[in-house]
């Protein structure tokens, strides 16, 4: 409590004294002096400079703040075209980043190797030790077993039984939180974005390669085998068309998989006013209308999230929402990602800032406390 | 704890002493007997007939049961033709039913009353008194309310805003407890059928109005607005056909709707061979696979049930788990319904039960128990 209480304050720029800290928590004075004692003692609580307002006799009272510099955070996200890392520090405030393209059919070791060198950058442009990161949080595509590594993962080259969290642990020296992109995406949007305040939730990330995650409750709905969401084969029932053939305005020439600049080129076309971009825009909202109704007849979620390409989404989102209400008993709120390219990652470093958050607050009060 | 152990005893037919209530519970003697004496005050204790192994010294220990007669529980589901209702004593042991049959188009005071009249008769039958009735579960198609009211329903006449909880509840005199009826399905699958020890389960209801109910982490997921599951309207997504169509063998002519009878006429064609009912059964299997594949990948269940049809389920269950296979990067096991016609009366039952159950063991022990 008094700990949750001093990064409260430090949020609004308050370094509060014993006495405060005792008022806004309802604890005795001498608890929260054993416990402000143990937090320095743990490097999480730093006396503030702040001057105090005088108290009626003796000395001013000491003013305390929470050492958000304690330790650092990483958030990842590894794609097939992109990876992107945050640093941020115990407070979740970002300090740096960085972001490398890779090739889609670049294999499992150099992806790898890239998002160790990314993280490395980062947080020697933040001026974070390389022994300072606490936790790491990364959204994959695929099935993540609870171990760490990789069920399933048709997007990345190798990826499929990669001891994922294992060989990132080693490689920054911190424990690794792997989870489903779309379900960490889900996490990111809840935390800082467009599903703020959402505890039930469905995130599509769109694309050519459509993903879904979703919170139930406020927390990740992973399945029974880490599956649900894995909506990727929808479009085979009997609905026929892949999506990079929809979204090809050239008829029989569909788009390169996982070329999601040439989504953007399309969509562009389709805002110009160009006929034939347009109809192949309609056509894969209907495909996409298609899948998120499923989830959301499965789910009935609050809000339904749409995301995945960093522009063009407002086109999807509109028609979607008045597509659902045709097909829903109930039809949730549709939004566009308010987090766009950094979703997943943000997402990742939230997972990372729930693990480390964990320990802190699970530093005992001292006995009598 | 004493409770549990005195009707997990009474499962086995066994009535323990004191002394072996303290050594199963880890009680101390003087405590368990204070419980049991309060227990016995609460009626849901009583001393046993049976005699006991004498003690070295003094009287025989008396031994006590668990009185599953104190009470009685009603489990109720309410159909489109059909109304059936279960008595079952505190120990979920059956001991009673009725089954009445309804007109699809009976306006709701009619359905009601059948519903009341059914109970009491079913009770009457069973020797229970009319104010023995501790709960009342009941399962009824369409979207319910916490409060017991139905929210939206097309399948019965007049019972969207139905107070359905508030109605019955005063014709019984018994705290109802309102579900949809897949869902109770799941509920009454993993009580006494095919989904007995799995925690994570998508029911569906088969038929002409198809539903779908589920269970993550053992509990029903009912969604933000209790919509969860309400799979109807998956078909109008540019499959064309509804289930009445698709069932049909002669051609343009659709079987009524709600007519399960019908169904239950084109399966029995179709095992006997004949070509045009085959086609009708496959051709409705391919929808369902579909319906089914898009709850599957949103939610990654540990096993499918199929239910909702009285007989003929075997012929969809096979090629169900065979298309799965083909959709799903993780297949869940299919299995047939095991309760049959009186899957959703047997959840409705559970859910009456658990309430009971959470107040039987809130009875507390005195005081230094």
């Amino acid at each position: 409590m008094v700990l949750r209480a001093l990064r409260s304050a430090g949020e609004l720029g308050e370094s509060p004294s014993v006495a405060e800290l005792a008022a806004v928590t309802g604890l005795s004075r001498p608890t929260v002096e054993q416990v402000v004692e143990s937090l320095l003692g743990a490097g999480y609580a730093a006396v503030a400079g702040g001057a105090a307002r005088a108290p009626r006799v003796g000395r001013p009272a000491r003013r305390f703040r929470f050492r958000a510099e304690a330790g650092h955070l990483l958030g990842v996200e590894i794609g097939a075209l992109r990876v992107t890392v945050l640093v941020a520090d115990l407070a979740g405030r970002r300090v740096g980043s960085a972001v490398r393209t890779v090739a889609a059919d670049a294999p499992a070791e150099e992806r790898l190797a890239l998002v160790a060198g990314a993280a490395r950058t980062a947080l020697m442009a933040s001026g974070v030790p390389p022994d300072g990161v606490r936790a790491v949080g990364v959204g994959s595509p695929g099935i993540m077993a609870a171990d760490g590594s990789v069920r399933l993962c048709a997007a990345l080259p190798g990826w499929t039984g990669l001891p994922l969290g294992e060989r990132l642990g080693s490689a920054l020296g911190a424990p690794v939180l792997v989870e489903n992109d779309a379900n960490a995406a889900a996490v990111g949007e809840r935390w800082r974005g467009a599903a703020a305040g959402c505890d039930d939730v469905v995130m599509v990330l769109a694309g050519l390669s459509p993903g879904a995650g979703s919170l139930i409750g406020g927390r990740v709905h992973r399945g029974f085998g880490g599956a649900a969401g894995e909506i990727g084969a929808l479009h085979l029932l009997g609905r026929g068309a892949a999506p990079e053939r929809l979204l090809s305005p050239d008829g029989d020439r569909p788009l390169a998989a996982l070329d999601e600049a040439a989504v953007g080129r399309v969509l562009e076309r389709a805002r110009g006013g160009e006929a034939r971009a347009g109809a192949a825009v309609q056509r894969y909202v209907e495909r996409l209308t298609h899948d998120v109704t499923a989830l959301v007849l499965a789910l009935d979620p609050e809000l339904v999230v749409v995301g995945g390409w960093a522009s063009g989404l407002e086109g999807v989102a509109g028609p979607l929402a008045r597509e659902l209400s045709r097909y829903c008993l109930r039809t949730p709120r549709v939004a566009v990602s308010e987090l766009g390219a950094e979703a997943i990652a943000t997402g990742a470093l939230r997972l990372a800032l729930d693990r480390v958050e964990a320990e802190m607050f699970a530093v005992r009060a001292p006995a009598g406390g």
